[in-house]
């Protein structure tokens, strides 16, 4: 069944129908702003001197079919899952134990854990923290032909396409149901008559914690009492501005609080500390006070350029405000941390952490993960990298954030030999998660190029989570999803860049 | 009061207001679909091979002052506006005159009244028409500084802008009252702290009438019966897809009627006569009868380039769909109509056509007329015309759609003596509308140009109406409105093409 469904998925198109499908996805997509702002491939530069320009977010023309199994568990688990990287980031022994073990083969790791210990020794003037999570999957089918959940990664700051992938699903429903019962706007297909994707609540779900958190924030700390904002914190070249405005639109229609604004002079606001007040560039008489500081930026080693990134970084750390998320809440979604994790000869941490959890509940969250290994002397992980059979099943992954290009199966011996011993703790390996081999789909580019061909899909659920550093929790929900779907010769790339695309879900 | 209102207004912007008032315009636009395709001035030719680009509509930054009172008589005037013209298109021996005295000097009404007489002469086989219409007026300050409501035309084909411009008043209402009372987005000015701009019901207006018109039809003619929709006929290098777009798509979600696609082969299909019946092209299977052809193309003589556009327009106008417009109310609406509506000297036509309604109130839509004259020999027209001193205070239009350019003031005798007397009739004199010499705005371009300086507004309100060749009017509403404010040095030029900006109104 999980394989047989793509077996003539999704319908050919008549040149007729694809060029209908087409139009109607790219005006969908700006009047619903679904939409990016177009990078250098689509717009060579100089052709957009004021940035005017904007193009359809890549999107499949067709919804994906996903086991309804994979996603129904993915989701009963998100909340457990934050609860995990909620409880982790609270053990800040346990984590600092990870962390110190990376500094060396990793400078953007240890550069945060100084922040927070620069933090840590003036006192953290703020002992809650948010968290707005996406947890990464795909549905695994084994040799065997059972379909199972496996994570991929989990994101713990700046989790993004929330609110593009909302209104993929809507577009989807509507070209599905328009009109209903048989739709015109796809051949006749049975996956493509009695079902929609399911709801995609991501923007209420990640707007509904910043709210959350705002209002846990309480008043103003500042005398004369200022007015309160949540700041999103956002990188000076982002494309993929709509995604963000979804959320900020919300935040303001359903939730009445105001977008702040910190523009890129961070490291030089002194009068961020300890209230992190502050008037926006534009209107320099209106001072309002930051009680939640949502990062869309600082996740990536490349954003910190200079000592003065890094010092912006520490003043928003420093602050009275919640952050979202914090720096060990940060390092918590490091690989490392999800390889200790999933390592099956190793410790069980899962209990620990989740301690007050159904103990069937947290065999099923171990259930997601696909084993992970290090690589040190004598482990299990350089026995099964160093054989040429059992490397077959496996990927190489970069231990370092941003750290370089996967290795996969029977590359991994040849180059591990050819790395100094020394180097393989920058290293995890990681078994292959199969995702079902002949999935099919047809994508529309932010360029306008349409692509048929082979395709895997990553589901990625929504989550969020406030709790105070005693670990107590003040909330924890879950709601909506993005499915991110690949050219299968695409083994990187983000979906702003045009290598892969966002869809919705046919649950079968 | 008239004057000193604009004498301050808009207030100045510091270089960092601007820069983000800018961004939060084209960040807005594109979020909401308040959007254009590039025209070949942003993107040049080969910049956007398959057509994926979008960018923001021309607006303004802030909405323009506009007296109260102008618009509240625009907007009690157009129901009457709306049956004088179903009144005039009614009335085909009073029509025909007019355009008898233009066949010579304007093909493009000749080659419409020979569809008309086509269809005449086999007979209508529909009885019911339906107008959607604007009706465009300037705020007229008199010598003595009073200020009044003056027609600038009135459009009975294709009015346009509904979409977007209900969009406009959007913006600028979140960006007044965010956050409510003292918006940051604005630099502190009294008229931007009290007023929004009044609602802008132009897609529920505009939508309800091809709904009502879509219902008038009544069931499927066709046996077996089939599916209904609502078709758009449109330019197939149309760049304003995100106007129309609003209105098939509130259509669908609000009257729950699909919209049809009738592509650029119209003429082509018989099967379309007498009942419009026709599969879309990307879904031959799926045959749907045409209730209501709504015409958002073959407005202007350079869209039929040979005898096949004709023969498309001939088998519209012969189907049985209700036509929004048919020929004859497209007829209606040319300048000669409204010239000889307008002439001060002439018949008194309003009260034949509106012979029941209220004196008084056709004396108000009178009072809206700005005097309009023909050049005929020893007429008041030609008098004014010709003498420089009476001259100074008129325009010269071209009789023929989309004729040429205006020739204003001192420069009117002098262009009609370079005439041979036999082409004079192809002009009308109009007495000009002096709008506030004083408004000024600031335009964010297409092509994100940001422009300050002297403007001129126009303001449109939308109408709808469904009547029965009898003259039985089954329909009648009004609602929503446009306001086009364009740069004072430019006397022609449409919205798209990013001459003039979309905008808003504060009353005052």
């Amino acid at each position: 069944m999980a394989q047989s469904i793509y077996s003539n998925y999704p319908p050919e198109l008549s040149a007729a129908q694809q060029k209908f499908l087409v139009t109607a996805v790219k005006d969908w997509a700006i009047h619903n702003g679904l939409a990016v702002r177009p990078g250098p491939t689509v717009v060579p530069e100089g052709g957009n001197p004021n940035g005017v320009l904007a193009t359809n977010a890549p999107v499949t023309l067709f919804p994906s079919p996903f086991p309804r199994t994979c996603f129904t568990e993915a989701t009963a688990l998100q909340e457990v899952y934050n609860k995990l990287y909620a409880s982790i980031t609270c053990n800040e022994e346990w984590l600092g134990e990870i962390v110190k073990g990376l500094i060396e083969v990793d400078d953007f790791v240890a550069n945060l854990w100084k922040v927070h210990l620069a933090v840590q020794k003036e006192g953290y003037a703020q002992n809650l923290a948010l968290g707005l999570y996406r947890s990464d999957y795909m549905a695994h089918v084994s040799p065997a032909g059972d379909t199972a959940l496996k994570q991929v990664e989990f994101n713990t700051i700046s989790s993004s396409f929330g609110g593009l992938s909302a209104l993929v699903r809507q577009m989807h429903t509507e070209l599905l149901t328009s009109p209903p019962g048989s739709s015109i706007n796809y051949p006749s297909h049975p996956l493509l008559q009695s079902e929609v994707p399911p709801e995609n609540t991501a923007v209420e779900t990640l707007s509904s914690g910043l709210a959350v958190a705002h209002k846990a924030y309480g008043a103003s700390k500042s005398t004369p009492a200022l007015p309160l904002c949540v700041a999103f914190v956002v990188q000076d070249t982002e494309r993929n501005v709509f995604d963000q405005h979804a959320l900020s639109e919300h935040l303001k229609k359903t939730h009445n609080i105001p977008r702040g604004y910190l523009g890129s002079n961070i490291h030089s606001r002194r009068q961020l500390i300890p209230t992190t007040a502050l008037p926006p560039p534009h209107s320099p008489d209106s001072i309002f006070e930051v009680t939640t500081v949502y990062l869309r930026a600082y996740y990536s080693p490349d954003e910190y350029t200079s000592s003065r990134d890094w010092e912006a970084r520490t003043h928003l750390e420093r602050s009275a405000a919640i952050k979202c998320p914090t720096v060990l809440n940060q390092l918590s979604g490091c690989k490392k941390v999800q390889q200790v994790l999933a390592e099956p000869t190793g410790l069980d941490h899962l209990t620990g952490f989740l301690n007050d959890v159904d103990a069937s509940l947290i065999e099923r969250v171990r259930a997601t993960f696909a084993p992970q290994y290090d690589l040190s002397p004598n482990s299990k992980g350089r026995e099964l990298a160093l054989n040429p059979e059992t490397a077959l099943n496996h990927v190489l992954k970069p231990q370092r954030e941003g750290g370089g290009n996967n290795v996969y199966k029977a590359d991994i011996p040849g180059f591990l030999q050819s790395l100094p011993e020394s180097d393989w703790k920058g290293w995890v390996l990681m078994e292959l998660i199969n995702p079902a081999s002949n999935a099919q789909n047809v994508a529309l580019r932010n360029d306008g190029e349409v692509l048929r061909g082979d395709v895997i899909s990553e589901l990625g659920v929504y989550g969020t989570i406030l709790w105070e550093d005693t670990g107590k929790i003040l909330h924890n929900n879950h709601g909506g999803y993005l499915l991110r779907t690949k050219g299968k010769e695409v083994n990187e790339g983000g979906v702003a860049a045009g290598f892969s695309s966002l869809d919705s879900v046919l649950l079968f």
